[in-house]
């Protein structure tokens, strides 16, 4: 049960489970032991606050402003932006053993256990301590943070008293519950341009209240002028002649118990929090709304919480499930991903999700083109709901993206590239602004979520909104050149290594599929699509520049450029670059990045993904192999797409490692900033390059496909899906794929191009034979991990 | 005598006269009659300080440091940046009229003048005042700041008494002449990126120091660790019984000289003003110094400073002037522009050339490409010295620029974009970092320098380095494609509305010319070069990519793209752009700016005037007519460059109508924004536009040519030269050209391609008849003033 050595958690098929405490590790653990519903997020920091990396305790689009600087500043630079804030910390529970402090770094741990359990939807921690004076003490916790009750988290906190070197008697146990506003963060000092801005004394006390067992503070943030409340209620069990007694002063809530235990007793503490914000409602409102979700998590109870939570989970499960047989650490990992993504994107309702879901404060909490691309290719099939919700927060800030459309002297939707409320919270504007995909990358995310779910009236209501105002927005971004191409010059795709380029072929294309969709859905809704001003004219000149869109190709390599010109740049000399410049951009200027062959993520290789009608399968074949040989993967939003077109071109054991460095970027901490939050979108795509890579799943309008591969480290994997009111479930075995439909109506769908009908009774096809494939090259260095070095 | 409606300036041959006192255009007239050494420079204050626009005292390259803030960093951006700082104010006089300050905005103005003579060098003023009680004095004050004794500056001050609207009698008057540190600057809050940071008490004290007339301040700036020392020195004349004392503090030292006097007698108050700093020196060192310059100008004495300014004035006006028959206007613009570069750059020393020279805080003080590619054409023609000082300068700062590109991941040196002492301070690197063409235009004017002055111990001292690490910069930024040809990638060419773009024309040409110059050169110094780590494969690695430099062409519209696909760009929508939306840098985002048609300033069309070899007369043609109709001059640096290819071109009109614009840039306040200080570069462009355009003057090693052409509307141009030790004068009438050589051994030259041998005696040659053009246009509204609208 001990991890291998790198590994802070062992490895389990079901839960993650840290044996030791490394104190070194402590950040990396904070993450992945974070607990979110999507609304609330509590990072994995210890009951008693300290030994810490970064406390964390986030409300899903609360944020606080702050100035964007400028060296040199332009016009249409945004001049604020957002940053997701540490909130009221209700987590804490603080432990005096005879007047000692329960600390870590002090007396003896002589054990010390934590355990996230992906089905119970819990963490649980069992520590063994002795204070520096010899008195021992067993602690159990176990905290949740509600999927079924929103604004609820909750803990149940046991301690016991046990023989230890010295008589143990009895011994004064006083145990401190608080809430805490503006606890001081650590400062950060590094120049690496992901880490977020640091935030001091951000929330300003408005009221602070108590009774016997609870407290509630409100407060509200200086500049963005959000409210929060945050409340606390206690149930206590122990021995008779415990005290409780409560307190608040405006940055402190503190419900303190007291009492003697005999070893071999023990005292628990249920510790209900609820949480609530409003950038509108009053202070009573906002009170008031806390207070009532805190009495009715009592009413619920602690096993009642706990049983929902269960319930609610297994439910999940049943759909979103990837089982893997053959390989025991990707087991774990694919599941520990799925876990993950739906804290994130659970009960966010009409609220972002961000890059770092609510578990840490990477990137500001901003929310990026991650979201649609990669969380909802997911969230569509196994959380379908989690997913209409994030398209409707989209519609929800139509508003804004238009206004900034307007400002950038262009129609329709101009989406931030990052933001929390809808802003456009982007001060370098290469990456930001120019990067105009995002808007087609949102198009394409209510495409596949109609096609996932058939939810016409979501279509209707939502997506065509979303896809009139993006149609717009790339209808007057290009233009015609003087041959008819309806060129858009001066973007920039995907890849971050390249910037404010002509004609970049994931961006044309990506516009290309979100004009014709918005046209065609537009006719299919013609008198909502009225409403909205589209006339026939406007639909016929989408139709025209989807038709005339420039896709360069560079035909002497017979490959695309994944943008003008590209092919034509110096390639990056990888021989000469050490392994400690990666990733490049800490270490090499922009300047060198962008006029040079080097991607820091797949691009080209990620249009072939989602436009799979755009290219050939010798240009598929041939385009791989020249991006493979240029990609670094400095972001890790990149391994998953390069698994699933590893696996699509044959190059099975390939995709194979790019899945494992896609589901392990956390576990195993492999972009060394697990710390500032967990990768959602690497751990979305860890389902997607299981099913779409290795279950080849393809889906759109006119249906699902499937082309299943099994690498051959593999004995079995079995993953489901929901299809338009349907349950399915998908097991690919060396004998071949069998094809279950777990509920719904019967359906058709292709295997390996071969049409099947399927009802109550699976079907099984064997898998054609590998093909035979010339070997890739990465950069140098750049090799992904070889997961079975001798495969 | 009075100016023309919306000219606060009256238009005479040899002066700027403002007849009278425009509150509302005081930071204009504070900078066009700001008076500079270029190591000194006083703005145009008033002499009783207020009111003011912005008071100005500056030291060339003494600056203090200033963070720059980024929103989002980026690895090799500069953390901090350098501002030109004002310094102890020496030009201080007030003066009480029985104890009422002479203010300006108080009591009656009777009469105020003041002129800027450019034969003598000065600045001088007349003032009839009356006070708020009725009292009148007048005042005749004449300000200079020495050709000839670089640490001084010196003011004539004389008070009288006259008749008023009350009986006179004897007033008492107190002069009160003052040195002063950290004055309070004027706020500035607009977001003009242009406009310079604000800094507040920059100014540390060190030392106050008075005798009786005399008082010295030392101070020195927080960051950048400058010490300044300022001195003044005091005689009066006046009626026995005044007084005179001095005292000093920190920040203020005053010498006060009181005097009653009856009307019609006068007070005459010379002050001797000397200024030193040093990075190095100690404090007495500095002190001393600025003490001893003191005593120097003390002993050659007023009028001994004003007959050596004329001196020198008298001697640089030979060469340098240029005459204009037929527009006054023009004849008085042209000599003022050719009087502010010889300011900016006289005495400059191996310090840099700013932009605004030393008249003003705009641009923070910061030395760009203007100097080399502008001022230098000029001076290396009419002041050689100081052509030569300010390549020194640059060589000075070659560790620096080696320092950088090495940072870039570069060979040779990078020199700054934007900087005071050599550090790069530029904070947005796209139209900073990226502009790489600025090396070659370094290395273009030591070619240049060369040619213009034969003097080979300067080429072979300063020339050759400067040529050597350029040409390395340019080939390990440059690559050979597959297909052999040279590019260079991702950088900025002079047009500042397109950024980062692949073989920019303007670029590779200069790189072009940079590499084969240093090869060349290099092959006539091996020894020196040898010294440099220069081989012959090295030099063979020059040439070869000069041979392979890859210059994109347009073949469908038989034009020069300005970069690689520019003219597959949307063409800007010039006809839906309001008047007031220019500057579009202003009112536009830079995205959108870069990836349509539209220049910001000549890029092609200056690398046809700067590199005529390489194009035929029908590409120069075509591309001139092409880039007319896109070019909108939201910079200043373009009109010149027009006037030069439009003369070229046979667009005579045209041509005129650019100079005009060029000449009058400042006394027109046509920009805008005279008030942070004079454009030099534009006024440098005049003398280019009237020589190389009017004159159709080309040089370079193998000789001198001419092609004049007169413009309708002038009857005569004349203009002078120095040419390897000669010096020559041009005139050009409607009847032909006459070329005399003034000074100098025998040469030859051509006129219209015709070999010409000059000795003792004038040639005369006759002008070919006027080509016949068909007209070019402008963007819409953006055509020049027609200075002759019937013309």
């Amino acid at each position: 049960m001990s991890p291998d050595p790198g590994r802070a958690f062992t490895v389990e098929p079901w839960v993650v489970r840290e044996p030791n405490l490394d104190l070194a590790a402590l950040g990396q653990a904070e993450s992945v032991f974070a607990l979110s519903n999507g609304h609330i997020g509590l990072r994995g920091n210890l009951d008693e606050g300290e030994p810490h990396d970064t406390p964390g305790t986030y409300l899903n689009s609360f944020y606080e402003k702050r100035p964007l600087p400028y060296a040199e500043g332009g016009y249409g630079y945004p001049e604020s932006g957002q940053t997701i804030i540490n909130v009221t910390n209700g987590k804490l529970i603080r432990l005096l053993v005879e007047d000692e402090p329960l600390d870590l770094r002090y007396g003896r741990v002589h054990r010390h256990e934590r355990v996230l359990d992906l089905q119970a939807g819990t963490l649980t921690r069992e520590v063994e301590w002795e204070s520096p004076a010899g008195r021992v003490v067993r602690l159990r916790t176990e905290r949740l943070v509600s999927l079924t009750q929103r604004a609820i988290a909750a803990i149940r906190y046991e301690v016991e008293v046990l023989a230890g070197p010295i008589d143990p008697g009895s011994a004064l146990l006083v145990v401190q519950s608080e809430l805490v506003a503006n606890e001081a963060l650590p400062a950060r000092d590094d120049d690496d341009p992901r880490v977020e801005a640091a935030m001091t004394d951000p929330l300003v006390a408005e009221q602070h209240r108590h009774g016997e067992t609870s407290a509630t503070l409100v407060h509200q943030t200086r500049a963005s002028g959000l409210r929060v409340a945050a409340a606390m209620d206690h149930e206590v069990h122990g021995p008779d002649g415990l005290q409780i007694s409560s307190e608040a002063t405006p940055d402190i809530a503190r419900t303190t118990i007291i009492s003697r235990l005999e070893p071999g007793r023990r005292l628990t503490v249920v510790k209900y929090l609820a949480y609530g914000w409003s950038s509108r409602r009053s202070l009573s409102a906002v009170h008031d709304q806390v207070r009532a979700a805190l009495a009715a998590a009592r009413y619920t109870g602690w096993s009642g919480l706990v049983d929902e939570q269960r319930a609610y989970l297994d439910d999940f499960w049943l759909t979103a499930d990837i089982e893997i047989d053959g390989d025991a650490e990707l087991q774990q990992a694919v599941r520990v991903a799925i876990f993950h993504v739906l804290q994130a994107g659970a009960r966010a309702e009409r609220r972002a999700i961000g890059a770092k879901g609510l578990t840490g404060p990477g990137y500001d909490g901003h929310t990026f083109w991650d979201t649609e691309t990669f969380c909802l290719q997911l969230l569509s099939h196994v959380a379908p709901e989690a997913a209409a919700d994030a398209l409707r927060w989209r519609q929800s800030i139509l508003p804004l993206a238009k206004e900034r459309a307007e400002q950038l002297g262009l129609k329709g939707a101009a989406f931030p590239w990052r933001t929390i409320r809808g802003h456009e919270c982007s001060g370098y504007w290469p990456a930001g602004t120019a990067a105009f995909h995002i808007n087609a990358d949102i198009a394409d995310a209510v495409r596949r979520h109609v096609a996932a779910t058939g939810d016409i009236e979501f279509e209707k209501e939502v997506g065509l909104e979303l896809l009139v105002e993006t149609a717009r927005l790339w209808r007057s971004l290009g233009h015609h050149d003087s041959a008819g191409e309806f060129r858009i010059d001066g973007v920039t795709g995907p890849d971050e290594y390249t910037a404010i380029v002509d004609n970049n072929v994931y961006t044309n294309l990506m516009a290309q599929l979100n004009l014709r969709v918005a046209a065609d859905t537009a006719a299919r809704h013609s008198r909502a699509a009225a409403k909205l001003g589209v006339d026939a004219e406007e639909m016929a000149s989408w139709r025209d520049a989807a038709t005339s869109m420039r896709i360069p190709y560079d035909e002497s390599l017979g490959v695309h450029p994944q943008s003008e010109g590209f092919t034509d740049h110096q390639v990056w000399d990888f021989e000469n670059t050490k392994p400690d410049m990666y990733p490049l951009l800490l270490n090499v200027p922009y300047f060198d990045l962008y006029r040079k062959q080097v991607s820091k993520q797949a691009d080209l290789v990620l249009a072939m993904q989602l436009r799979p009608d755009a290219f050939t399968p010798d240009q598929v074949e041939r385009n791989f192999a020249y991006y493979e040989a240029i990609t670094v993967r400095d972001s890790s939003l990149s391994a998953c797409t390069q698994a699933v077109m590893a696996a699509r071109c044959g190059h099975l054991d390939l995709a194979f490692d790019y899945l494992a460095e896609s589901a392990l970027v956390d576990l195993n901490d492999l972009a060394g900033n697990s710390d500032h939050g967990v990768h959602i979108a690497s751990m979305a795509g860890t389902w997607i390059a299981v099913v779409q890579g290795f279950g080849g799943m393809q889906c759109d309008s006119t249906g699902l496909r499937f082309a299943p591969r099994l690498p051959p480290a593999l004995s079995r994997i079995s993953f489901g899906l929901r299809w338009q009111g349907r349950q399915l479930r998908i097991e690919v075995t060396p004998d071949g794929t069998q094809y279950q439909l777990v509920s719904g109506p019967p359906m058709r769908l292709t295997h390996h191009g071969e049409a099947l009908a399927l009802a109550e009774d699976p079907v099984l096809r064997v898998n054609p034979d590998p093909q035979r494939v010339d070997p890739v090259e990465q950069p140098f260095g750049r090799a992904p991990r070889a997961r079975h070095p001798g495969g």
